[in-house]
């Protein structure tokens, strides 16, 4: 079953980054109100504007993306935990 | 009786997603405070734009969505139980 | 004496909807915060847009709809109980 | 002294109207808090667009309209009492 | 010293109006929430569209306006109290 | 070092004004919540509009302005204290 | 790996300014709610615009900025510390 976010909707499948520092060293859990990371996996195809033309989205299915910890709704397709966010959501891509 | 939706607003037929698991178990209810899933029933024909054209919606009726629980207002038709809507608040079409 | 609504408003008589489901029962008070039914009575011309141009409306004098329980402002028309709001708060045509 | 309302301000004479039903009942005070009627003593020119074109407005001095029974601030010309409020406070024409 | 208001603002010298009523009764002070007396005395070019041409405004140095009783920021120029505010401020134009 | 505002920025030196009126009166302390006296010493290239041209500000540097008491944020550029505002903060031009 | 900010969001590296006044003097800390500096390190490609066209941004990587001191969401790419904000953040260039 497939599933097509909506207008400007993107589908994110969130990413446990790595805990450790570039030293090695564990982060503990009060340093980490950072931003999530995820796997884009399905985007809207954009909102129409005022002549009915669609404005297409800058992320893409695959994009690596940063996204505020606590953006998102989540949704289960096929028993998978995903996030549904807007893609002004989205602050960045990794790459 | 039809109805027909006005604007941007779309009619939805509320559908009881599977409560199980795709290994089967049944999900606890405090769990669920996810999406709710539908069959749209009757779309508007949009708003119209400052030139007065209309710009058309992305759902048409029979399409299988997911919208926000806490979305939309009950409304009868013909004594049957619909969901009275804004697209923009269904998140995506299910296929 | 006859009453013209301004621009994007609507005058509409509350029509007692039928207060009996399908099956023939007596729906409670408690289940009924739900949409009002009313027939249109005068639409306004639509308001203009920035180049002076109306939009007209959508619905018209005559059609049956279904609004918000609680939209609009009670006014007294040649001493019917009428109720005057605005086009937007209407969600949809019965037919 | 003449008093020209600016931009879509309008200025609105408060017309007492028939306290009684159609049937010549007196209406008690705690069912009145329906609109009130006056008479359009003068119109603004109309607010002016982005090309800095005016958008005249609906009604005109002389019309009979039906405004919200709060709106308006009252204002003394030549000695009368009137009100000046936008024309968007305007419910409708009575004719 | 002369000052010159910027974008839509007005520079407006209160006008103490005439206390008495058209009967020549005393308005006592508990009825005088009404809109204050002024004279324009100096007007900005007006804001800039979105193409960068300027809307001019609608009243002129030397008209004398209603204007909000509360409205304006007191300034001194050249010793003198004036009132700074916008133009939308200004309810009408007395002539 | 220079400073360049970004987009409807200004960057202003506040003036100590006179505090003596005409007649060479002290103005106490608590009649002074008046505007503050500035000069401009840079400004920003304006912000682009929809077709991402630019609006220019209509101040520039060496302007003498006034401005709101509170607005503006103070900064530091070269052990000099400015204020740093937004072009919409400046009242007028004094000339 | 590279990170490249969405829409008009920079990503922003802090610089301790010079705590010392041109005098040679440290300021105290209660004196420094003041804007922070600091260089940026990538750019967004711009917003689009309702034709679906790029309003570039006004800053580039390299450039030294001030930002409001609590402006900005703290992200770590490569263990590096580093601040996310949108360009209208960005008070000025310093040069």
């Amino acid at each position: 079953m497939a599933f097509t976010p909506l207008h400007d909707r993107v589908l994110v499948e969130r990413v446990e980054s790595d805990e450790k520092t570039a030293g090695g060293l564990i982060i503990p859990d009060s340093a980490k109100e950072k931003p999530a990371e995820g796997m884009i996996i399905a985007v809207g195809e954009g909102l129409k504007n005022q002549d009915g033309e669609r404005i297409a989205l800058d992320v893409k299915a695959g994009d690596r993306v940063l996204f505020g910890k606590w953006n998102g709704q989540e949704v289960t397709v096929d028993g998978k935990e995903l996030l549904m966010m807007k893609e002004s959501d989205i602050m960045g891509i990794l790459s």
